[in-house]
């Protein structure tokens, strides 16, 4: 082939960023994404192990023609935003370093995601910046769109919540979730790059994987955000959300079946009015009128929800698809970022 | 090779056995586990379509070398047993003919599994055989094994409800289930040997696909099953079962995540005794310490069933695996066999 | 949802295209490329069946919001260009009637690869439209891109031909073939929207299949097209192809392993420097140094190809991967639109 | 459930038997299938990891409900038989110290499958205990049964030789064998129990990665094992095989495509003579008339073999079927344990 693949043509004084953690999944999608982005400039992607080896020797798809280099926050120059893709509790002194070296940060990790201190530590262990947590704004962007665009640090969701909550926000909204259970599905990459039995082609094919039963990180998440959306509506009472999570042997795709009994009977004709005023604005999510599955969204930033009162027994269904990598992960980083720094939301993600 | 495989060494005076419907997955599968039982003698394999051919050609794994004919009823020798795997409404009239000449069935169809003739014509259509419903016993084995065994029709269930209803039987026998969601996934092969667009490799993999929301014909069998359970207890009320059944792209396997909100709290310690005792005798429910992957029970005759509190919402979730075409079918139709001929109930299942 | 995928953005005075037969897989990919692309106005897709639904119906991935309309080849408006995914011997007649119409054809299936009607009627029955065959332009990019340009009928070849052209033709264009043997192995979407127990996943998946041996419709394809360039290096011979050909439980994906016994010795670094030469200039084929898998070209429309000297046998090993569905049918017809058009031919495929 | 799983009923007086390296695939199979063998005792299972562990923790569709120990050669009780599942060069000083306690061996590793050392040494590195080379008999069933009768250590051969031989043997012991090339295609277990990008799901499914291109180990052993075949039908000359492997994302199976150049023109009704003469008597070689899938042998100890003539390039083509796990490891592990002690070579196989 003639030489480098037809790299980054971004505009002229777009904004300079790297990837922090690029040799996991979500931040060499993260990378990928922004090096065929029209406006912005991906400057350097970092990672704590494969340094010297190219991006796209590692991970041939995505194209990325830039060698893997150890991050060194002070040594960098002139950065405006960064993604950090570490685990929970490494992110937060980068995040902190980045921040301070003038850098807007979208965060990958759970390090941010939680505005109540307590509930963080009770979950993940000590926070290793308690300092910054006021300054971070929780990045489902349909929720906090306005927030997010003047934040100095983006909580980008997990992609549990990520799903669960678009396919919540309208009944919560409405005051209607008198209690919620949701069942998720999610492909191996939810994983990440980790090598074990749950991941090995031979164990985690023809299985149906539930784990974390009664203990699953992402259901604090979840109530912190639903929890205002229901206090607008007056609904005063705490709801204790039933999370479960499962591995099924497809690479991308994440759908979350929430169970919802409703505060008062609503019927179809409710439900559609509903979904289709919170969501007729909004560029990603989509809202149908049969049940999706995960690979009408597959790398895609889109969110497919379908919502169904279920006059026996009296409870409402919504089911809400996402590609976990994409709109659960890299691709609303990306969102994220457009927002941040004034671009069209959709650029670089259609 | 020398000659045909090493086929069927039955007992002498073994029951004669025919599998009518050999060509689909599940009556292909019975064939197979009938073949190499030691104690009944597979006399025929039929077929509505691909008469002639042999089966271990359509099938080669399961090596079954018999020609599929066309069902004659009146021409066959005698009989003593037969597997009917036809769908719902084709089944009622053959199994109705094979009793008249004298067989014992196991039926595979929905026809003769739900009590109520009302339920089955909402859900199903005109009843080809009504007059049959007052013989037939329903077979999940472990909740009516002694009816099953003096039965002449027994109406195999469907494996959404074996799998729920396994994990559902303790808590229901305690009078403790006061409202119940059930979210169930389910391989392809679920899906029968039906060439469409939910099927075709190319759109049934990498995807996570709900179907039937609100609607599923498996609700009232798991109902009527549960209400007796439920009233022995004292619990005289209705409870509306909420069923959402996925397709997910392995083969065989089905786990089915039952939220049961309970009628006092629960804790683990009274869980796990109910779950012991209810299935301490049982050579098929294996009561287990961990969530169960499906792949621990691919290609056997067991249900695993893991039971836990959550002390958060206060429900219990109960998780029960089973191979669907294996437990959820076939391998459970053979084990109502062996009782109906009265043979050790794991008798070539093991 | 505010309205329709943001979709067609092209240029004023774009070329005007149909895709006829847009609901098999390889119709629906073209037309979504076509959708996307900046320089075509996709005006009408076509169909055989599903007329009256929406394409982004039956491939909600692709999100080409079009209805599938029944082909009126009379009733048409002015149209430029137009792709035609029908299967052989259907399609000639619609080529034709395209033709005539003013269209210039590319066409997908079998009906103009061959230059010799002999060896089409020998493989393939009548020919509906002989005509015609001297028109068409065998459309393997690399090897006719001047003639591509011209043609009113390309002749997209198959992507058997296509994976193995490219790793043979720089052996071939240096005389260096004396014999070769071509065993390829393809995902299943390589059969088509086609319902049947080799596309079944519960039949397709755990398997590795081999079909047509001995007798596979693309030798020959191969064969005329490796004939001249063997001549022009002055062998006169004939090879003659051995071709096989696999299916594996992938949905996109094509490997050709070539073995070639060469005319006389050939060491890695002559290899290197024939391939490097090759294909230096060319934008979608890559020469690699390590053996690729097909992931690494998924949804790409590159090629990519590694060759390797084997000390041991003196034969002379070349590896090429494509997506069967891109590179191996629809990109590659829009690489040749593209050059029919004077567009730059990576115009929509970056 | 009532008790541990049904187990071993085995005949009294049967030979003792233990697995070393049951924490592998291939080492947790043998142990399967010796534990539900009605004439081997199963007396122990050893691991290098998860000591204390129960191996059906680790597997459960295995169903072994023995407590992993530490190797100790010393301390065991009267042993007969041992399967021995260490990686090369681990194994050797393990069947040694086994063999010194009065074992009988089956070695699944390579280190005895080559009877000249500088071969081994050339390819695997210095040989530890290159003193037993000369009581080792290559464990191919099929080609050694009277030999491996009575042999101390059986080196059971690698998956892919396996498949090759028993696709080539009939060949070569006509002396047709001018040439040959082998592409051969496996299943992910074939990696083994071995975490990194070639066994992750979401980097091996979608996916067709060919590997150790001009340089896989298991040619020589293949020509090793061709050579007295050949000479006997008085080939004198050496044939350097080319062999290629690849992995596909199927768990279990594995084909080999054996394409021959012929010494002279043979045609179908010849080789159908060949090949029924050769394995008519073999009760697990299956000379079959249409290309055998792998799933038709999935989890058997069978293997497919399929011969046809090429009438256009004058070769021979044999494809060869197995599972990679069972007839290319843990199964062939127990049929030659059969034949070490006098049972039916079929015995607790079928």
């Amino acid at each position: 082939m003639a030489e480098d693949p037809p790299g980054q043509q971004f505009a002229a004084g777009s904004p300079r960023v790297i990837v922090a953690g690029a040799t996991g999944f979500a931040g060499a999608l993260a990378a990928h994404l922004l090096w065929r982005h029209p406006r912005f400039e991906l400057t350097a992607v970092t990672g704590r192990s494969e340094v010297g080896r190219r991006l796209d020797e590692l991970y041939p798809r995505y194209r990325v023609p830039l060698a893997i280099e150890q991050l060194d926050v002070h040594g960098l120059d002139r950065i405006d935003a960064a993604v950090v893709a570490y685990p929970h509790a490494a992110a937060a002194p980068t995040v902190g370093a980045l921040r301070e070296r003038g850098a807007r940060v979208v965060d990958l990790s759970a390090d941010f995601r939680l505005a109540s201190l307590a509930t963080y530590e009770r979950w993940y262990g000590e926070h290793p910046r308690p300092d910054l947590l006021g300054e971070a704004v929780y990045g489902l962007t349909e929720l906090h769109r306005e927030r997010i665009a003047g934040a100095s640090i983006v909580a980008n969701p997990g992609c549990y919540p990520t799903a669960s909550l678009l396919g919540l926000a309208p009944l919560a909204r409405a005051g209607l979730i008198a209690d919620v259970v949701i069942d998720a599905k999610q492909g191996i990459s939810g994983a990440g790059r980790v090598f074990d039995d749950t991941t090995h082609l031979s164990m985690a094919g023809e299985n149906i994987l539930p784990y974390n039963v009664a203990e699953h990180r992402h259901t604090p998440e979840i109530e912190e955000q639903l929890a205002p959306l229901r206090a607008a509506a007056g609904a005063s009472d705490e709801v204790a959300v039933l999370f479960q999570a499962h591995l099924v042997p497809v690479d991308q795709g994440e759908l979350a079946d929430c169970y919802v009994t409703t505060s008062r009977r609503v019927g179809d004709a409710e439900l559609q009015e509903l979904f289709a005023a919170a969501y007729e604005e909004e560029p990603f999510v989509e809202v149908v009128d049969a049940p999706p599955g995960t690979r009408e969204v597959r790398e895609t930033n889109f969110c497919r929800v379908f919502a169904k009162a279920d006059p026996h027994s009296g409870k409402v269904i919504v089911l809400s698809a996402i590609d976990n990598l994409w709109k659960g992960t890299s691709s609303q980083a990306v969102q994220n970022l457009n927002l941040m720094f004034g671009l069209p939301e959709t650029e670089g993600l259609l």
